[in-house]
């Protein structure tokens, strides 16, 4: 069953170990069959190395397992997200270490180069902070709500990440394959943002129109970049 | 004797190098057989790639030799942890660059995100500085005893790693390998801790909400991470 | 046709992410043949492991496809430099992050070090910020333009390498191979400069005969280094 | 000829690029044969992976080649600090990033902990900058000359390592093989020691009583680390 994304999202959770971008279990990835609506995910706790597409977890939209291993605990925050932003093929979630200490400071990722506009369209939002009660109840769910709440006035699919406040990022794309590379730019702009500041203090975000070449080289029918 | 904790003590120093957490032979790693109240550790100056079964050192917790070579200098420390911390299986200590950089700047790290939640509860301490005196006179057996004191409001299990000012970090656990994951734990948090207040000086910790969510959803007869 | 300058751009391209100065598909090598004015260069959005001889894209110094794939997009860029610093042999442009930090930041790097001057004779420059007129007409070429433009007062052969603000770096060389050398120590004295500023702040350049010293050990009719 | 001491140089070179102490060809280590006082050192400008016993420069203490391609265009900074320093057997020169960041910031490297404790026994010098004099005459004796005026007041054994102002470390031991160990160290404490201030500006060196013991427990008649 769902033979071809099982192995996509089997790939895709190995990889991040084979990209620098988790440490120990800290990351999952997901990806969701649009025709049955079952997500596919990585098992809680499960070492990368010791994934199968037989442990693999298969959930309904609802979260009830439908077959496989325990599914992580991040399960809650991943179909909300599939509700919520349709378009999602998707999605990962992981501690990789610039950023979550952006996350942690709690600050948004500016667009400081030519690099994030090619794949954000605008700054990388960190949520507000969760409160107690969100917390406390429904924990995983509620980060969901937080994540929906800061892609108000912005779209998911021009912005394809976010980081949670105090915690880590989440990134997607219409397939868990793009969801990775979305992560793995997420934490090199992360990256090259902390250093540009430490370089200048007061480094402003590019001009929109610096933006609006980038990303649309890249992105929509007036893209020339790559073979298609 | 005791093949099967040789076997893991000797993993866990290999892991040491494996995981980039150690240069050179600054780091070991011991096991306790809670039987026999033997301890096996890592030899004095011998490098990873040439331990073996036969070469760890065995030795009893009044630091008598049993078998093997000539114990790491930092026996007297361990033996002290594992008289004072009496459910502790393993213990780590290596000079793993952030760590030991919070060590040397005498600071405690704090909680800054869930990452660090879901391991250690609470910041993680760093001793005060040791006096003239226990320099001196029994300098390893003396840095057992700071350590057990910076432990006087806090407890050891829920916080299963330190660091030793002006030197480097232990970490432990129920097991050699489990004090190992702490101390993978510990040099990532220790490494983001640092590039959190870099990006934002004045962090402060996460809200203890937060803190409680994440640690127990780990520890403890709530938790509902893992596959248990 | 063009069989050994396709193979050395090949393998300059694949060097790239052999020495970790790309991530994604974010860089391109290119190399010239003087007598036919044909430029073989990385094709768009292929990555590296995909490249071969018979993919990568034939060009002429109007931007015709002569043979392969359709070429990387910073192709004018490239062509424009060839055209105007005649004696260049290859062309790299990559996003490392250390040189891109800089880009970020707007900054010339200062000659800090014997590193940098071993290479460049003086700082390497950060071009302008482009105008959105040239932003968006022809936003290739005018890089191109904007580079030529930092150096009316220095000698591209003096000085391989450029930032393009708010972008990434163009490094070049005699042939593309010693082009990726170069980008090799852009990396290396933009890493350098970033951590030397952190030790001291109003770090200031080195003395003019020291650059002299270093410079011309290497380079010219009196240097003495190397086998020759 | 000395093809004991050749192959330990020949394997000192090559550890450096495997050890992440070197950038292209910019390192080299020498090993003195005290008998026939001649050193052998890398030649210049030769890859890594390309030295062999045979191509190894030979040469005597005044310089003249003995045998194998031409020596490093360092060799006269090491041949002074074998005549200078009379107990050491081997010599490393290299660009290490941090070490070279600290010399580019024209900077001691304080004691901040054990680690540096435990091989040099106080900071480790930057020398002064060179005149336009010694830079323009002889400039790589008079590289030698800076380093030994450095060590008026300090003991070259007890402090087996120099930054050189502007430029980077070289370090030395009773072989080729400790030099290279020294190497490492050298670069671990300028890395540690540049974090140490980033978490704590005004860190201060480990006390007398703290260099001493870490110093002594591996050096001198009543040390107790290692096997013997």
């Amino acid at each position: 069953m769902l033979d071809e994304l099982k192995k996509e999202v089997l790939l895709a959770n190995k990889s991040l170990s084979e990209n620098g971008l988790v440490t120990l279990t800290w990351g999952n990835v997901s990806g969701i069959d649009k025709q049955s609506e079952l997500v596919i995910i990585k098992p809680s706790g499960v070492p990368y190395e010791e994934l199968t597409m037989e442990n693999l977890s298969v959930v309904n939209l609802d979260g009830e397992l439908v077959e496989g291993k325990k599914p992580s605990s991040d399960t809650p925050t991943h179909l909300l997200l599939y509700k919520r932003f349709p378009e999602i093929g998707g999605i990962v979630h992981t501690h990789s270490p610039y950023a979550t200490s952006w996350a942690q400071a709690g600050r948004d990722i500016p667009v400081l180069g030519t690099t994030h506009a090619d794949y954000f369209y605008g700054s990388i939002p960190c949520t507000r902070p969760m409160t107690e009660t969100e917390i406390k109840d429904n924990y995983e769910l509620k980060t969901g709500h937080v994540i929906v709440e800061a892609f108000k006035n912005r779209h998911y699919k021009e912005t394809p990440g976010v980081l949670v406040h105090g915690h880590a990022s989440f990134s997607w794309g219409s397939s868990a394959k793009e969801a990775i590379n979305h992560t793995i730019v997420l934490e090199e702009v992360a990256k090259m943002g902390m250093w540009t500041e430490q370089l200048k203090g007061d480094v402003l975000s590019i001009d929109r129109a610096l933006l609006d070449k980038h990303y649309f080289r890249k992105h929509g029918k007036y893209s020339y970049y790559g073979q298609n």
